[in-house]
């Protein structure tokens, strides 16, 4: 799941080493530190192997991509929400919000402070892992901050196969916890994913555009309570249902968090 | 999840049109016939538009690879432990699962029914869909059908990132759903997945190996529920708990069930 790097800016650190605070225990308050992990020097000869190349593509100069907008491997109904939810952009209870290959800011104005997340790191976001268009997630996030409320207009490409012609458990549980992620982020702060339930209700197949909604349900101390579903494009069928419990692991606020 | 593909082979099909039944709902018994979804037209002309092409590129003579062995990528643990449970097939115990790119049956004297699952298919396992190795997952499954036991060594590449340095929570849940399915699968039959709740305690940091371990708890008539834990490789860190519930979505056992 995305989060802010605001910590990082302050303290640029190797990428070799994880800057990722612990995932948040189940029961709240129960946070080790990552760095106490038995795995921290494994990790670090393992990202010094050389397994772990370079294999991100962005020169220096060149800004990040954002594949969060309309290519040819788009569906109509796909483009037809991006478009919809675009034109909603104008009265300004929506925004679009960027999505590149790296774990970054999600407001652009802030990119420039981390350039060491676009290079150097040979990761990739887990949903921007493919390099085809079309074949993995397509997907764009419409935030509602006002409302609380995420929409994803999302299409499922032949990459993410579980049962024969439809996307995987995993896939679906992929796109439920960034959905519910990012909301939590956004609205307020960073969070680390603590409880993924998800209800699969029928199977979502791979090719045609679904709708994935969020909301944030109540905040009890560091407890983030959202929900989500999917749902087919024309609203008919529920593909799925889920309910996150994220865990702020800071309690300062981000700097750019919508208001 | 991987599924049998029995039904197929007595009436194939097309692929373009996806053979999977419904996803489970919750409430057991509501099986919608997938035919019936109102993404029936859409997906079949998602798939003829050009952009599912034959991206499969095992030819008709060539056996399909089993990507659950080691490879150079793999870290001296994970070898260790693939080690280990390769000598514990001696004895019958426990049984190497292979794993292939798509969707087929789990025993290789099937394969030669399922010819058509292997090529100009277009898709791929969600797992299995990164091309350069290390990359993605990394992973083997070994079966103990006795003690209704699954353990799969599992090794997160660079390109399954979610905060800095570790694991996405989706690729977290993607392994869970598929060594809790595949257990199911063995065990009981042909599944779908109807819950999947997931308590996430840790960050799984990318590089080390790490297991997953899972077992089946009980049958409730169609309800098969099986329970699943990530583990650090020396077993102090405890990642993340899962619980499943399986539906069983055709009475008739398959033919190659564990005995």
């Amino acid at each position: 799941m995305l989060r802010s790097c605001s910590r990082l800016v302050k303290r640029p650190i190797h990428w070799t080493v994880p800057p990722c605070g612990s995932r948040a225990a189940s029961s709240v308050g129960v946070l080790k530190p990552f760095s106490g992990s038995p795995f921290w020097g494994t990790t670090v000869r393992w990202c010094q192997s050389g397994l772990a190349k370079n294999h991100c593509s962005l020169p220096d100069s060149e800004p990040p991509k954002d594949y969060a907008l309309p290519n040819s491997s788009w569906s109509p109904e796909m483009v037809d929400e991006f478009n919809k939810f675009t034109k909603l952009e104008k009265d300004g209870t929506w925004r679009k919000l960027p999505s590149y290959r790296n774990v970054i800011e999600v407001v652009p104005e802030k990119l420039k402070q981390v350039p060491y997340m676009l290079k150097d790191r040979g990761t990739r976001l887990f949903l921007r892992n493919i390099d085809e268009e079309g074949m993995g997630f397509e997907y764009a996030m419409f935030l509602n901050p006002t409302e609380k409320r995420l929409v994803s207009m999302v299409q499922f490409g032949p990459y993410l196969e579980g049962p024969p012609g439809c996307a995987h458990g995993g896939s679906i549980a992929t796109i439920l916890d960034s959905v519910l992620g990012v909301l939590a982020l956004c609205v307020v702060g960073r969070v680390m994913t603590a409880n993924l339930n998800i209800n699969y209700k029928s199977p979502v197949p791979l090719g045609p555009a679904v709708l994935v909604e969020s909301k944030l349900d109540r905040t009890e101390g560091r407890k983030v309570f959202v929900t989500g579903e999917i749902r087919s494009h024309d609203g008919q069928t529920l593909h799925a249902e889920a309910e996150g419990l994220f865990i702020l692991w800071e309690n300062l606020p981000l700097n750019n968090k919508p208001k």
